[in-house]
């Protein structure tokens, strides 16, 4: 365990969610305790930050209102979807990275994201290796998604999913109130990984689940699904439908695709979903004649830190806390993830580092086995998982009758 | 002040609400400790299930199950959207739902619903009285438009006004996250009264609210609404609009009728699906470049009991505490309401007794007032009209994460 005196730099990046605060609140707080730790500055944009030399000094902060961190939604710090280019290729903003990290002697980086900030931050790391500059990178993950490899689970996750499952007990209950019949489709986000669809199922749990539950991760045929649809709304009166804006026909070719006239591409290359649910909407209407109702979760699911699971709130700060702790005692190149145990049959969740080439880019999926064979469906197993992640309603504050959500100074450093 | 004796009957109506059972539970347990009635019978999907005789004994289920509807969503009792005739055209329902009464030995009647609802209980009432038959009839209002006449306020106005609010928080953090910019729609329901869109609005007292917000109240037009979103998004790389579903244009058409006439076919022949939230996230998306978002808030805005207010919850069972305890003490023909008062500075809502033809069928506006003057955002008039109504969470209890909602065994009458 080497001792290394400097300044760190956190950024945040990627996508929001409810619980990517409480993780930058676990590094921050604990980097501003700790000796070796020179400064806390934060980088706003994530990468984009530190390249444009626009970093704010966390310890001008008032402590009391960064704990609201912990229960506020989306990237505090602001995100970005900036990719850094391969540096064998173009090494410019590596190079601009490395001076100012010279600059405020920058030591420790930690960086709070999803997939591709995982890259950033292997490729960070790889490159101050690379050119001896002694600086220890930690990612701290954060997805809804729940895609990233290694990890048990992704904070973020669990809140997403607890947000879904609650709403959909609420819809099936507003969907079954009339005596005359409906079909009703909720669109879950995940475009390769049917993660958060699946949490719609946990509504079944309590009675109040969909009907037919469609994961990226099985191939969806139009046919099969509506004559599903037509055979339980004719018996039922009534079908819910939970599906992944994900789901593909067996050709890879998006069913979202049939439903959008033009695919933008995001910064990533990635196709740019959404209207899924309308589409399929009407194609039960014109298959069952029922009233239908096509429901998008669209942004609300990826920021209801007013539903947030506190199990996700407190992992989520331990991770970024176990990243400053960690980095502190000397590891660098890791990611922080979860470990689950079961203890006396009671869930337990530890921490462990995961090497960031291992993590950066690859996606983890909802286990085959976990799917029921018709593909329309998870079983106990996903329950199993799932229901430990989404355990104890946020501790949020409320403020004239609305969250009290954290306002930073954000003091240039 | 005559005494009478006999059975109740309860029933729901209209689109749920997250608060409806907790009138609905007001009502039936303050019934069920009233020694003037012998009985008390819920009314499956509300009039249907007196016309069809579908009706289940209140006393039957288990008192502590029952209080689980204060705090779940929609109608336990399942609702309809039946209307009844003119009397003087056709009395054949009347007839049967006096047969029903008698059958019953039915000497009060509850009806829980919104505009038409209070209709109905007026018809049913007059009918009654006409006809020589002792029955006390009462309205006990519920509607997230809060567009009821008389009362101050409505039953589930608040709570749904709470998750707007609260949601387009959330949404604001989310869209203000990255440092490329955004224009996004949240599209609230109210077909003829702005009160929820302009709930969105409440946000904007933590500093995270909309940038427009547009209510039927005032007429609708395109071109300046672009280009202020064109003017706020070039200024501040960012616009949140909040609209109403029922905007229209100058000459009375609804702007969703736009979108549903400009779908354009696409390639592979589909309709091109969206509401208006999408329509209009698409017109800006021409009119200023950039990446736009289209939000409806669907069925999840009436339905999110997760979210509720608890002054709601608690007003909602008073007035259904009130309408038994007013009929028990002799009132009939009446819709119980709200009137607000302030003791030292501090919101009272006290119970109201309004006709029940005064009430049914009209419709209460969001005051031209309490708009400001472009017709773009509400002002102080609205904001202290609504925030002592969001006031309080809901205690709703959860089990294995997940909201306990009510259960009932149903038994048969």
């Amino acid at each position: 365990m080497s001792q290394l005196k400097g300044a760190c730099i956190i950024g945040q990046s990627g996508g929001p969610t409810s619980v990517i605060n409480a993780s930058a609140y676990g590094a921050i707080k604990t980097a501003l305790d700790c000796p070796d730790i020179t400064r806390v500055l934060g980088a706003l944009n994530g990468i984009r930050g530190v390249l444009d030399d626009n970093l704010i000094d966390m310890g001008k902060e008032d402590p009391a209102e960064l704990e609201y961190m912990k229960y506020t939604p989306s990237s505090a710090l602001g995100s970005c979807r900036y990719k850094l280019k391969d540096p064998d290729v173009d090494d410019a903003d590596y190079k601009r990275i490395l001076e100012i990290f010279k600059k405020y002697d920058v030591r420790y980086f930690f960086y709070n994201g999803g997939n591709d900030s995982m890259d950033t931050c292997n490729k960070i790391s790889k490159y101050m290796l690379k050119n001896g500059y002694e600086c220890r990178v930690m990612g701290i993950p954060k997805t809804i998604d729940n895609d990233l490899a290694g990890t048990d689970h992704c904070p973020g996750f669990a809140s997403a999913a607890k947000y879904i499952a609650t709403s959909v007990m609420e819809v099936y209950r507003d969907c079954h109130v009339y005596d005359t019949g409906m079909v009703t489709i909720i669109e879950c986000m995940g475009r390769h990984a049917g993660w958060l669809t699946a949490a719609a199922a946990l509504a079944g749990i309590k009675g109040n689940g969909p009907d037919l539950v469609y994961l990226p991760e099985v191939d969806f045929d139009m046919d099969s699904f509506l004559a599903k649809v037509k055979a339980i709304y004719e018996k039922n009166n009534n079908c819910i439908v939970a599906v992944s804006e994900g789901i593909h026909d067996k050709d890879g070719t998006f069913i979202a695709e049939y439903a959008s006239k033009d695919r933008a591409k995001d910064s990533f290359g990635h196709a740019q979903l959404g209207g899924l649910a309308a589409y399929l909407a009407d194609a039960c209407k014109k298959a069952t004649g029922a009233k239908v109702r096509g429901i998008e979760l669209s942004l609300l699911q990826r920021c209801a830190a007013h539903c947030a699971s506190q199990t996700d709130i407190d992992e989520s700060f331990a991770a970024g806390k176990a990243a400053v702790e960690n980095a502190a005692a000397g590891v660098t190149d890791k990611m922080v993830g979860y470990e689950r145990s079961y203890v006396d049959g009671k869930y337990n969740c530890a921490i462990k580092l995961f090497p960031l080439d291992v993590v950066a880019n690859a996606e983890k999926k909802v286990p085959r086995e976990w799917i029921n064979e018709a593909g329309d469906g998870v079983n106990q197993g996903f329950f199993d998982y799932a229901l430990p992640l989404i355990q104890g309603s946020t501790s949020l504050k409320y403020e004239d009758g609305l969250p009290r959500f954290v306002n930073l100074k954000k003091v240039k450093a």
